[in-house]
């Protein structure tokens, strides 16, 4: 089969330094971060502002979906083993090892993670988010507007 | 920024041969489909039989999340425009353009696309899934397991 090629589109900025920093699923703890957008890229975010959270500024509705002030950002997890197939769920040796389609593992053979985070704010290329358990320095490939009827 | 290389793990097959066949957002028509994963990664779908549907057979409960017999597939939609940074939202030429990043067209820097799908049944490498508006032959990148917690 064909192969394809990631350019990453931005990148995420928040103050999680490292893996082990990262709690599993840290999205349910409300960790802020930035995601820098290249600018380049500044054309693909207009219309996004409507997606900020009531507690950023204004909220708009949309005619198709509901705005409940998340979006979905994809990102590249570059430290990732692509090679593995099968991983102890979060880490924990004494778990039974299953295959990674079945876990949120970073490791699996596109390294590819979903993150529904709040939007709190844009600037500019500039987005500010909440539930984002990233780190710091982590490609981001895609940004979508969350919708409770598509991915809830 | 490094770019990185997205290798296909499997393929849709589904009766929606052509583009103007799929519904936007057909996942709410509840369309079936099959997810034919490339043998080479079977050992990935191991426990993923836990995230059959109840209308399918039995499902068990997971330790972490609840499952609801959901999956996410994420594919990449090649014959998408990955230069267009704008589009008038679901092709309608009278609705203003917006940015990509707030839309779901599939048309953006890095075509990844997200189906939040019912798994009906799993044969081997084949998974039966319902919900599902990716057309006849688009590739297959990663599969998760859906968390009403992390993506609702």
């Amino acid at each position: 089969m064909a192969e394809y090629i990631v350019r990453p589109i931005g990148i995420v900025r928040t103050a999680l330094k490292d893996p082990t920093d990262a709690p599993k699923q840290g999205a349910l703890t409300g960790q802020e971060a930035e995601i820098v957008i290249d600018p380049a890229y500044l054309q693909a975010l207009v219309g996004l502002a409507r997606r900020v959270s009531p507690e950023g500024k204004a909220s708009f509705g949309d005619s198709a979906h509901h705005n409940d002030g998340k979006i979905i950002v994809i990102c590249w997890m570059h430290g990732a083993d692509r090679d593995r197939l099968k991983v102890h769920p979060r880490d924990q040796e004494d778990r039974p090892e299953r295959g990674v389609f079945s876990t949120r593992s970073p490791h699996r053979p596109n390294p590819l993670s979903l993150h529904a985070v709040t939007l709190l704010s844009i600037d500019r290329n500039v987005l500010r988010v909440r539930g984002m358990d990233a780190i710091d320095g982590t490609p981001v490939v895609d940004i979508k507007p969350h919708s409770p009827e598509l991915d809830g």
